[in-house]
C-alpha cells in the first residue's frame, strides 16, 4: 500500500515559526515520525510539499492517481482553494485532513475548510500525533476494504 | 492514568441507526476496543452515556475532575449545548472529541460544534477508529507532560 | 395499530397558560379526544409528556421503536433540540409534528423547527383540532400501506 | 355554510407531475374527496384553480369575502405573493392554508410562507389527507364560533 | 399635460380593509379628489387599477409611454415586482411612487420598494394626500422643464 | 397653527453642494417659498437649522413641544441618530420626514432612515417642492383633526 | 423537432428600451434570425411572449409538454417567479435560459435566477447570438440524445 | 413575600471555577449573603439549583406559581433554553435574570439571552453584589405593587 | 469616595415621556433618592445631563478622570456612540451602565450597547431602583478594592 | 483574427473526472472541435491550460494583449481569483467566460463568478457545445466591430 | 498653501490614554511635529480639535473650504458619522483619513470607516509618523496639480 | 538596514492599465523613486514582483526572514490570500501594506485585506507616494527600536 502525503504553504517552516500553534518538531523530524509507523505498518509513504497551489494540485494528479490513499494538511489553502479542493474530488482516493493546530479555536476564518466535505474524515489540534492518527485509521479502513 | 469516555444523547443505538453515517458496530463492542487499546496503553477508563445534557454536566463534573483527560463524543449535543462546554471549561482537563461521521460533509448544522474552542483537538469522520486515535494521541500527550 | 403521542416541555400546564395562544383546553381532555377519536378508528395511542429533553429522547427510542407512528409537539424544544431530531430521525417510524399555535405566526425563533425535515409533516394553529387532524392522516396513511 | 378553495399555479397539473412530491390523484380526485367530505360535514364547497396571481386575489376579494372560510394552497406564490397575502388580510376570513409535500423539509426557498402570519393555521406534508384535516378543522372552528 | 395614475392590487377595495391603515375614503373618491386638483392645475389623469401584475405592465408600456408622467401605487408589487420595475425603466417617463400608509412603519418586507430606485421621488404615510401632494410636484417639476 | 421646521447638519450649504443631488436652491430661498405657503394657509412656521444634534434635541423638546406639528429633514442623522428618534417619539407630534434627494436611489447606507417608524409619513426625492408638500399635507392632516 | 421560444415581461419592447442592454433588434428581428437558423437546422420554432406571469406558466404547460425542448428569457420574472421555476420543473423538457445582457455585471438583484437549477443551462451577455447559441446547442444536445 | 431562586448548569461549582469570571464566593456563601439581605427585607427565600434544564422547568412551574417573584441566573441555559423561557413566561411572576459576570462583554454566543424579553429585568457583571441588587429591586417593586 | 452620575440624551424629559417604559419619576426626583442614598452610604455624587454626545465626552474626560466611579445611562447614544465608549475606555474607571427600561425586550436595535464591553456591569428594566442598585453595588466593590 | 483560450486547473484531467458533470470529452478533443469551428470561421486559436494560478496570469498578460478576444474557463479559479479578474480587466480584450457544467446548478460557492462583471458574457451548462456556442458569437461580434 | 488639520473625539486625550494603541506623544507634541515638516514644505496648517460631532462639521464647512486641503482622523466618529462624511463631501476638498493605530487590525467595528470612500486616501497604524506622511503625499499631490 | 519590497499580480503592468486607479508611472519609475529616497535613508532595497502567489510566499519566507522589514502591495491577494498572511506572520518583520488606489473607495471585495491585521499599518489611495511615505515611516519605526 502506497500513500501520498502532502503538505502545504509555510510547513516548510514547521518548528520555526509560531510554536504555540504549531509545535517544535520540523518537516523532516515529522516526516520521520511518520515513515517509522508506516514502516511498522507496512506501507510506503510518498511526502510532497509546497507553497504552489498549482504544485499541489498537479501532484494530487499525479500522485494522487497512483496512491491509495491521501494525507493532507493544505495549510492555508484550506480556506479558500477550490482548485485543491476539485483536484482531491477529481482523484477520488481516501483522503484524511489533518491540521497540527484546532482550527475550530483560532481566528473565525481558520475554521472554514473548503475540502472538508470532499475527504473522509478530519483531525485537527492533535499536533505531529495527528498525522500518525491519520495514518493508522487510514490504513485500517483500507485494510478492511481489502487493499493490500 | 485514568480517562473518562463520555457519549451523548442517541450513542446508546449505534450500530442500529443509520450505518451508512455510524457504521455497524454496538457501543458495547466499541467500548471493547478502546479497553483493549487502553490495556495495551495502561491506562483505565471509565465510560458514561446519557440521552440526558444534565447527566452529562453532572458526569463531567463529578467524574472528569478526576480524570486525566477526557475523550466525548456529545452527539447532537455538539451543535447547542453551552452547558456541555461550560462544564468541560470548568473541570479544565486536556479533552478530545470525537465524531463517528465526518460532520463537516452532512447538514450544515452539523458543521458547528460549540465545545470545539475549549477542546484540544477533533477527531471527525474516522469511525470507530476515531476513538482509538483520539485515545493514542491523548495518552500520548499526557504522558509528555509528565502524566503517569 | 398503536402510536405514540409525545408532548414536550410546558405542555402539562395547557389550559392554564396564555389562553390567546394555547387554548382552554387542559392535556387531560386533549388526551381524552384522542382516546375517543382512536377508539372510532381501532387504535391505540401512547401518552408522554416531560420537560426533560432527555426523557423525550429515552421514550421516543424505547416507546417510538415499538409503534407504528408517532404525533409530537416538542414545545419549545421543536426550535433547538437536535438531540429529539436524531431520535426521531434514528427509530424511523412516520411522524407528524403537531403545534397548537400558528408557530408561523409569532417570534421569529418560532418559526424555525429542527425536526421538520425529519417529519412527514407539520400540522399548525389548528388547537386541540390539529392533534385529531394529524391522528386521522397518520392512521389513513399507515393503513394505505397496509398497516393493521 | 359556504367555503372557498383556492388552488395556485401548476396545482392544475396534480396526477401528472413529480409524483414524489405531490402523490398521484389528480385535482379533480382531490377536489371529488372533498366534496363527499363536505357532504358529510354539511357545507359547500366553492373551487377555484388558476395560474395567474392576479386572478386568485381577484377571486379571494370577490368569492372570499361571501363565504365564511378560506382553504389555499397559493403553489409557488406561496414565498412571494405579497399581493395574495395583502388580499386575505383584507378580507379577513378564518383561512388554512394546506401544502401537500412537507414544504419544511425540500429547498430552502420553499421553507417561507410570506402568508403564514395572516392565516389561522398551516398543514403540510400530509398530501391530499392535509385538505380533508383543514376543511374538518376549519368547519369544526366556525361552528364553535357559531356559524350554521 | 396628461399623466397616467397606476394602483395596484387590492388597491379596489380602499375605504374598505383596515381604515387604521388605509383610511375610509375609496378608491373613486380618491380619484374624484385627484381629478378636482388636475383640473385647478390644468392636466389631464389617465387612472388604471389592477389585481394583475401583467395588466399593470401593459398599461404601463401603452399608456405610460404616451404620458407626461406617472403617479403609481403598486400596492404589494411594490416589494417584489421587478417587471413593473423594468417596465417603468423602460418607459422613462418621470414617476412618483406613492403609498398611503408609512411603509416604513410597518412590517420589515414592506420596507423595501423594488421600484424606488428608478423613480424620481416617492411619498409615504400622508394618506390620500400623499396623491395630491405627488401630483402637484409632478406638475410642477414637468412645467419647470418647459412641459406644457 | 404653529408648526417646527427642522434641518439638520450640512443643510444650511443648500445650493452651494452637490446641485444635481440637492438642486440649487439656498436654504434661505427655499425657507421663503415655505413662508409663502404657509402664509396662504395661515399657519406660523419656526425655522430651525443646526450641524449639531445635540442642538437639535434640545430644539425638538423646546420648541416641537410647543408646536402642533414637525416637519424635518435631519439630512445624515437620519441613518443614525436614535437620540433625534427619541426626542421626536417623547413628544409625540404628527411629524413628516422630508429629503431633497430620492434616499431610496443613492448609497445603500442612505436607503434607512432611523426616524421613520416614529414619523407620519415621508418624502423623498421631489426636491423643494417636497417641502411645500409636507406642509400642505401636514397642515390639512391636522386641521381634519380639529386644530385651528 | 420542434421547440418553444418563451420571452418574458418587456421583452415585446425590445430594440426600444435600453439599447444599451439590449441592442437595436427588435423582437421580431430577433424572431426572423432565429426562424432562420431554425430553418438551417431542420426544426420548428413556437414563439410566444407576455408580460403576464400567469399566461406563460399557462403556455409553458401547455405548449412545452408538447415541445422537444424550451429556450426561455423569462424577463425580470427570472429573480422571483418560483411558479414559472415549478412550471419548467414539472414539463421537464430540456431548457436553456437566455439573456440579452450580462445579468452578472449588472445590479445585484439580477445576479440571481431562480430557474436556473431547474435548467440545462444559461447564455448570458451575447446579445441576440446568444439566442442562436442556444439554439444551437439545445438542438445539437436533442440530436445526440437520438431525437428527430 | 415569598420569593424563588433558580441557579443553572454549573453555578455548583461557583468559587471554583474561573475566578476571574465568576469570584471566589461559593453557592453556599452566595445564598448566605442572600438569605441574610432577605432576613432585613422580611422575605423569605427558595434556592434551586440543577444542571438538568427539565428540572429547572419543574420548579419554575411547580415552586415559582407559589412565589411572588423569581430571581434567575440559568447559566449557560440562558443562550439557547426557549423551554426555560416558556416556563417563566407561563408562570408569569415578575422575574429578574442576573448574571455574575459582564455576559455583554465576553464570547458572542454570551451576549444574547432568550429569556430576556419576557423577564422585568437583567442585571449583568457585577458579581455577587448583583443578586442582592436584584432582590432589593424586587422586593421593593412587589411591595410597591401591594404586595405584603 | 466621589461618583459621576451621567445621564444622556432627552433623559431630561424623565417621567413625562412614555410613562410605560420609563416611569412618572422625574429626573430631579430620581436624583434627590439616589442623593438620600449616597449620603447613607457616605459618598459624594456629581450629577450631569446632556443632549450632546460632545459634552457628554468633556464631562467623562473632565470629571470622570477625577472620580472614583461612573454611573451612566447614555440614552439612545447607547446604540451608536463610539466616541463615548472611547472616552470612558480613557479615563478606565470603574463604571455601570443603567438602563431604566428592559432595553433586552424592546425594538432590535435597543438590544446592541456599543459600550457594554468596556464597563464593569449593566442593570437594565429595574426603574429607579435600578440606579440605587448599581450606586450600592459600585461602592461596595470600590470599598473592597480599598477606596474610601 | 486571433483569439486566446484559457482553461484554468484540472481541465487537463477532462473526461477522466467526474464525467455526469463534465462529459467524456478530453481537453484534445475538445481543442480539436474549436480548432475545425476555427478554421470554418477563419480565425485562429492560441490554447493555454496551467494548474497554476499565476501562469493565467502571465499568460493573460502576455498572449491577451496581443489577441482580438478570450475565451476561457477558469475552473475553480473563477470562485476566488481576484488576480484573473485584475489581468482580464487590465488586458481589455472582449471575453466570454465558458462553462462546462451548469455551475448555477450545483454547490452554492460555484454559483459566484468572481469574473463575470469584467466579462462580455458567459455560457453555463452546453458542456463542450458551450465553447463552440462562445467561439461563433465572439468572432461573430467582433467582426460586428470591424475587425478582420 | 494652507491646509487644515482635524482631530476628532478623545484625541484631546493623546499621550494619556492606552499608549499601546496611540503611543506617548501628546497632542501638542504631535502637532509640533507637523508644523515643522510643514515649515520645511513651505505650507501653513490650521489645527482643530474637538469632541462636538456638530464642531467638526462647523469648521470643516469654514476653515475647510478655505483650506487647499484637509487631513483628518475622525476618532470613534469614522465609524458612524455621515454628517462628517457629507461636510468633507460637499466641501470637496482633497483630503487624507490619518489613524494613529492599525484600525484594521483591532475591534470589528473600527474596520469600517463611512469617511473612506469620500477622500482620497487612508493612512493607519503609522503611529505620529503617519500625519507626517499624509502631509508630505498630499502636499507633494497638490504641489503637482500646481496649487502653490 | 535592508527592506524587501513585495509588488503581487499585475503590479507588473503598472503605468499601462488603468490609469485612473493606478496613474502613469511604471514599476520601474517607481522603484527608482523608492531607490532614491532610500539611498538619503541609507538603507538598502530588495524589490520582488510575481503574478505566483507561491513565489510571492517562497520570497517572503526566504528573502523577508534576512530583511529588517517589509514593504508589500499584494495586489489581488490581498483580498483572499491566507497563505500570503500565514507567510508574513510567519517571518514576523515590521511590515506596511501599501495599495496605490484608495482600495476603500471602489469594489466592495476590494475592501477586506486578509493581511491586515498581521501588519504594523497600512496606506492606501497616495499612489506611488504612498510607497514612499511606507517607506520613511518604516526606517524610522526601525531606527526608535535601535536598528542600525
Amino acid at each position: 500500500m502506497r500513500l501520498l502525503v502532502v503538505h502545504g504553504p509555510n510547513l516548510n517552516l514547521l518548528g520555526q515559526r509560531q510554536p504555540q500553534h504549531y509545535g517544535t518538531l520540523t518537516l523532516a523530524e515529522l516526516e520521520d515520525r511518520m515513515r517509522q509507523k508506516a514502516h511498522q505498518l507496512g506501507v510506503e509513504l510518498v511526502f510532497f510539499q509546497s507553497n504552489h497551489e498549482g504544485e499541489l494540485v498537479d501532484v494530487i494528479q499525479r500522485e494522487g492517481a497512483q496512491a491509495d490513499g491521501i494525507i493532507i494538511n493544505p495549510g492555508a489553502l484550506t480556506h479558500y482553494s477550490y482548485a485543491l479542493r476539485d483536484a482531491l474530488e477529481a482523484v477520488g482516493k481516501p483522503t484524511v485532513e489533518v491540521h497540527l493546530s484546532n482550527i475550530h479555536a483560532r481566528e473565525w476564518f481558520r475554521r472554514r475548510s473548503v475540502i472538508a466535505d470532499v475527504v473522509m474524515g478530519q483531525v485537527a489540534g492533535l499536533g505531529w500525533r495527528g498525522y500518525l492518527a491519520a495514518l493508522e485509521a487510514l490504513v485500517s479502513t483500507l485494510r478492511d476494504e481489502g487493499r493490500p
